[in-house]
């Protein structure tokens, strides 16, 4: 308890750090990649695809990577009670794992400078190794993955955050990956590699802040949890402002082991109101999706598309490849509604049920919002006239990609709003707040905590 | 922390006490309501349940209760990569709920004397409440579900337990049940029903040896954790004896939350070793299974068959009904292998995949048997040698039932082997010593014990 207590103390130290001598500059680093990548993304019919064959699902001529299948969709959550709709099948259990190391007594973290074909800015800081499992075993026949031996079984591993995690519940089915963050101790030599470097969560902070981390990156992160203790003050000289303090602290509030258990009895409460049925099903017996050999999509152009896409790149373990992409209509929205009360900092989370969800339903943020997914205003969520709040109320507000190996231009707004102490929030039963503290014992428990909510809570890190 | 360690050392006295002034011999209380039960149960052919209808799959003309629906499975676990099996789907959340009050100072726990009409010995002590969503919505317009009121949301419920937790995966897909215990406080009435009756944990630890609690109540029982703190000593003299020192002690040793992150990143790296990966399909479309109209069931007369009962009853909530049932090949079993390492009393675990796990796989028993899933002794799992252990280091060896509602003489050998300290057990990779502290914390977080590893840690309290 005392070691884990001592290690977010250090991750507090590394977050308050936000110049290291070690580094480059983070923004001159990423510029430099960008100008030197390579790269060509082009849409292709699915038919077009060499690897890839389309019958009752989309499926590689290996079997792996992943399928694209039909699913048929049952719930009594929110307005639409069935529909059917494609998801990605990928049963493999991708690594996604950062190496930390004390660099003058401060943690750094190793981030790689990666290019997604399907991200609009195409350059990130992604984790140290980002893995699925057809990777590393490189069925595609590729390059190594650098650093992945620090993460597997049978090494000597210094686990400080080992968590197996879910993924986009409407565009993936049942999928998760092992998050992980790995020390080194700080006289062991790791070997140097372009596109690598070590940056503090201070100057991640501020990397988050500008949409320059990737998706699988930020799900390593939100992990990462504060503890206030020694003689570690954090105020609003030490802290970047006075809610970062407040969100610092909030790491440390409502955590215990009965603060946990009312959680879980309301989630669980939560589970029995809700119902979630799926079934694959064929591609060919979704009802409303047309498929010609170019694209699968819904008639009246909902939910996402399935394309093709052809990349040439050099930054990446194959030069040339051509895959597969999910493709959402523009304009999904994530944001948090924020409230001190009586000196605590909380979230409003509600429980979601999303199709591809493991066990039914998770906390999601306050609003989630895919247009694809809505006919019209009917089917807005609830507290949707917050996200007009006046400037003063907003403590973030950034566009972050999603997994841009999967998807195509998948960008969604991220918003933080802080609501008065004094101002009443209604909101239905299947939403309760919570603290950072409180969200962080859920993560480490299983899967209660969706990767929308994840990625909020790493842009508030 | 403190409120749930004397809660556990509650627990403790309970069980240290054998003989209550305020119960009713609890032998003789079982034995008088098996007399005046009247209830007759046979077999009749599936095209005869008139509330039922086979197509696809076997549905309730209510749309309610459960279906039975083919399942396509493939796996890299165990000896059969790809199979076709039946597989009843009851997304439902039911509640198995025990409610317990301080009488004269120890814990009682309020048992129901139930008939179910699976069981082979028909009568048993079962959970206060015992649930469905069906049920106690009365569906099937029976009488309302007794105490139901004490464990629904919205009451001022005092939870001492209250975990989501899985049921038997090679039978139902992704089952979960909420398992409840709630306390009344010591001057609050409880009005008084036929067929209930106080228990001390004492008391129940007999009925378990002898077989007389059902499944749904030993899965409840088996999220109760034992604390030894303050004044209380457990020696020979206040247990059972040696062995159930060992066990009370081994509640307490190895749980702390480096022990379960450590246990947690093993479990993880098991799920990246094993795959599973299943889609619901017809029940035309299983290969190697014959529907005649009367059952469903393996040509090779294999897994198990889905027959129908005809039962008239009075003990239940609705007198007379028929419904579908799940038959087993005989011969189901499940052994734990305990061993003191160095005054530690661990139990080796495994972790098992079978298809209907929500997350893949699960801590299972050391050994479990269902011989209709072996071909022959080819398929036996490993450490079956074990199974002629020598009388001596036969710890428990007892018949439980599996859940008579749905399982039509469901009857699991249930051995626990404590094995010499000097012995040494050379097993694969995925087994791993644990005590019950860990096993304990491990199912407060979510899907990480089997049904049948708790149904042996109930027989171990």
């Amino acid at each position: 308890m005392s070691t884990s207590t001592s290690r977010a103390d250090d991750f507090l130290v590394s977050a308050l750090t936000t110049i290291s001598a070690e580094t480059e500059d983070p923004d001159f680093f990423l510029k430099e990649r960008f100008a030197t990548a390579s790269y060509r993304v082009d849409e292709v019919p699915l038919e077009s695809l060499t690897a890839w064959q389309v019958n009752d699902r989309l499926v590689h001529s290996s079997g792996r990577f992943f399928t694209v299948e039909g699913l048929s969709v049952r719930t009594n959550f929110g307005p639409t009670p069935q529909w059917s709709q494609p998801i990605i099948v990928q049963p493999d259990i991708g690594i996604l794992g950062i190496l930390v190391k004390k660099i003058n007594g401060v943690y750094h973290f190793l981030m790689q400078v990666k290019m997604e074909p399907g991200n609009t800015s195409l350059v990130q800081y992604a984790a140290t190794v980002q893995a699925t499992q057809s990777n590393y075993q490189r069925i595609h026949g590729g390059r190594p993955t650098p650093y992945l031996e620090y993460f597997l079984k049978g090494t000597r591993r210094r686990i400080l955050v080992d968590r197996l995690l879910s993924e986009h519940a409407s565009w993936y089915l049942h999928k998760r990956n092992r998050n992980m963050v790995v020390e080194i101790p700080p006289d062991d030599e790791v070997p140097e590699s372009d596109d690598f470097t070590w940056l503090t969560l201070g100057q991640l902070r501020r990397q988050l802040a500008l949409g320059n981390v990737n998706m699988n990156a930020r799900t390593v992160l939100a992990c990462i949890s504060y503890a206030v203790a020694g003689d570690l003050r954090v105020n609003r000289l030490t802290a970047a402002d006075e809610f970062h303090a407040q969100a610092i602290a909030s790491h440390n509030l409502e955590r215990s082991d009965v603060d946990l258990a009312a959680a879980m009895t309301w989630l669980i409460d939560q589970k029995e109101v809700f119902t979630l049925d799926v079934r694959r099903i064929g591609l060919p017996d979704m009802s409303e999706w047309i498929f010609d050999g170019g694209s699968i999509r819904h008639r009246d152009g909902r939910y996402f598309r399935i394309i093709g896409l052809s990349v040439e790149a050099t930054s990446r373990e194959v030069g040339t490849w051509s895959q597969p992409m999910l493709e959402p209509v523009p304009g999904n929205l994530v944001a948090f509604i924020c409230q001190r009360q009586s000196g605590v900092l909380r979230i409003l989370t509600q429980a979601m049920v999303q199709p591809g969800t493991t066990d039914r339903l998770e906390l999601a943020p306050t609003i989630q919002i895919a247009p694809g997914f809505c006919r019209d205003s009917r089917d807005l969520p609830p507290l949707v006239e917050y996200l007009t709040s006046p400037i003063s109320r907003v403590r973030l507000d950034s566009v972050q990609s999603e997994d841009g190996g999967r998807f195509h231009r998948a960008d969604t707004k991220h918003l933080v709003l802080e609501i008065p102490e004094d101002h009443h929030i209604e909101a239905p039963d299947n939403y309760r707040w919570m603290t950072l503290g409180l969200l962080g014992r859920l993560m480490r428990s299983g899967y209660y905590v969706n990767v929308e909510a994840r990625s909020l809570m790493a842009c508030l890190l």
